[in-house]
């Protein structure tokens, strides 16, 4: 075979296992070989049980069952309960936590018949105090947060796929400093029971892997949407490049990325504008900042108020700027991001999709934490698909990208048309 | 004292306990002892650990820390997850569940000061196969659900408060059975972190007490917002009559109480008119049916694939029935709901408050169920606070009362015009 079996995409795992050519066991396997051989520079993984999982992977092979995701390794971000393995959110309070039930999406996976590989390092409760994981490019940087251990493991070869969340930039930008495809679905669209909560006006379910196609597998079941499974696109889009009001913040690498992306869709075909930035929306990023912080301090609060000890300083910031944000204030704001997604609106009318950073370039040096959700949080705010596309590398060789994202519900045409735009950036790789 | 102790309301136990003419543990054991001289009869109760609450109460009496619900005891639901109380979800499946944590609104009232009575029965996963509990009024009715047992201890004096949710009419219907104010705030304002999902969309976290001022005191710290602890409005309202589409469906104690809030009002100065129905909207009523079953087929995706011999039948088909609709039927019921609310905003401009049934009329018969939640889907789908007001009662001698229902957001302008309605309809009772 010409790709080593851990770097399988899943969509290719999947068809070999349907023909049986190809177990489960002998997938996850290789799975963890790769764990084995790579985590104690990775450390993508807060908890593994190899045994438990490949008893999994030889009862899936004998089975008569096959659904979607027949025996498909994939990593749980450490936020999702999980009945098997423990969960600890990334923070010491929850060192022993062992819930007795699956999140939903760890259950709709498995019914699927996808395997748990291992709980992913999140960090402190998917906010900004960074877990051990690095970046698996090279150790001296930040694989970015929160979903760190899922973009790293993904990145790294360990498992095609794993499970992520987003409230700021949780997935998205993990992505780009991994270098893998990351996908945040219109808010709403994965039921989010069993997921420790952060934000919840904001908080969403999504996935890594190293293909669009592998991420649209796994969310076509999390979404209950088989037309997830067939992106073909064969339309020129009208493709918004959409710089942000964090342009000044970008580096050199994201400015290159973004030039080359805009001539090279044109070329291939697709109409390509320049979408005018709104500055009536440049106090949005603050805003979805402010909604972040007074949620997560009223749903921290069990945390916040017997274990305040064992949060970390950062958090504790986080939690005290919210309790600083009066109703009134918190009100006005969410008013004024539900006013920001109806201007944005015609966007969607105009353009088919629009292309903009995810990241202000290359991952930052370890000591510098996950880096900057900047360019990811108004889209978060507004509830709109995002499609972290890597087609490039920085000056630092470490990779970049650009998000893709879509009019919020319209996650398929979105994924389809994420796909189109990879597979011209980056015509050698998987789509 | 004119009234016991386990009657006092919550505004008023609080202000002696601020004056320290009352302790908390006086208080605690006057609500135990009602507790034990009725649960045999209403079994409101599915867990109880009196010498920890006493032991609490003693704590906070010698506290010098007083919060704003300082010393008040208050049922909890046993959908939230409680960290000194066995959490069971009305399901077998969790009988010896015990989360390490509080759900957030468990935990932002026990910072302000308040103690855990115990947990109330809720229905099996708040959906519709009952529990133990039985109307108070009389036990060969149902005190209605999934609220059930919140409703049923407020309604007996057992405790001034209990927290509970809606996601179809699961705060309004139990109220109306038993007799007592529910208030389910507008979508999305309090935190729902710990709370066991069933519709992701849908569910409201709310509470249930003997007058407004009670609700809206446990509110205000469930929203952080002290301003529901003002509600004096001294301007008419206006007030929109709304039989809703289902009035063909209401019996004739809900059609006199009706028609008597209509005149009794008006004559207080109230503004009275009729609002119009739109026939337009009468299948939203089935749009929030099925886009419950969707998410509650995707919520509890791991108690159905892994527990399914230990779901009731009833649950078993709402699951089924999720099952059967297809993801773009589910994405256009979640677009026809929108559209639906856009159509509702205009009332909200013409009148400061609706007054619409909770429930058909007085509670039916224990073994036909909880009730039907007809009348309060709509307004969960739009997201509308609604506070059911209890002021009449029906031929069984059981109580009967409306629903005012206010715009999306205004929760504060909706309590206020509530507890003015109430003050009019029962000017004996407690605001």
């Amino acid at each position: 075979m010409a790709v080593e079996l851990n770097r399988l995409s899943a969509t290719r795992a999947a068809q070999l296992l349907a023909r049986r050519e190809l177990g489960a066991e002998q997938l996850l396997r290789a799975c963890f070989a790769r764990i084995e051989q790579r985590d104690e520079t990775v450390r993508a993984w807060a908890a593994l049980d190899k045994d438990q999982a490949l008893a999994q992977a030889r009862a899936l092979d004998q089975s008569a069952t096959r659904g979607v995701l027949h025996g498909l390794p994939f990593g749980v971000k450490d936020m999702f309960a999980t009945c098997d393995l423990p969960t600890r959110y990334g923070s010491p309070i929850y060192e022993n936590h062992r819930p007795p039930m699956d999140a939903a999406a760890v259950a709709l996976c498995r019914e699927a018949g996808a395997i748990v590989a291992g709980k992913t390092v999140t960090t402190e409760f998917a906010t900004f105090q960074p877990g051990p994981t690095r970046n698996p490019h090279n150790p001296a940087y930040t694989p970015g947060g929160s979903s760190s251990g899922s973009a790293a493991a993904v990145a790294d070869g360990m498992v095609p796929f794993a499970l992520g969340t987003q409230t700021a930039g949780s997935i998205v930008r993990p992505a780009a400093y991994c270098g893998v495809v990351g996908y945040k679905p219109s808010f709403g669209r994965v039921a989010r029971a069993g997921l420790k909560s952060l934000a919840d006006s904001l908080d969403t379910i999504g996935g890594l892997a190293r293909s669009v196609d592998d991420v649209a597998l796994f969310a076509s079941v999390l979404m209950r949407d088989p037309g997830l499974r067939e992106l073909d696109y064969d339309a020129r889009p009208r493709i918004g490049m959409y710089r942000t009001l964090q342009w000044r913040h970008t580096q050199p690498e994201t400015r290159e990325a973004y030039a080359r992306a805009a001539s090279t869709l044109s070329r291939a075909g697709a109409h390509v504008a320049e979408l005018e930035l709104p500055p009536e929306l440049c106090a949005l990023v603050q805003v979805h900042a402010d909604i972040m912080s007074v949620e997560a301090a009223q749903s921290l609060a069990f945390e916040r108020t017997r274990h305040a000890a064992q949060l970390s300083g950062s958090l504790q910031a986080l939690l005290d700027a919210g309790a600083q944000i009066s109703a009134d204030e918190h009100r006005a704001n969410l008013a004024r991001a539900a006013q920001g997604r109806a201007q944005a609106e015609p966007w969607f009318e105009q353009y088919d999709i629009l292309l903009a950073p995810s990241a202000s370039g290359e991952a930052p040096f370890i000591d510098q934490g996950t880096g900057d959700p900047q360019f990811c949080r108004v889209w978060t705010l507004f509830g709109a698909p995002c499609v972290h596309l890597p087609f490039d590398t920085g000056p630092q060789g470490l990779p970049v990208g650009l998000q893709a994202v879509g009019r919020p519900g319209d996650d398929r045409r979105t994924l389809a048309i994420a796909r189109w735009i990879l597979n011209v950036l980056r015509p050698d790789g998987d789509a």
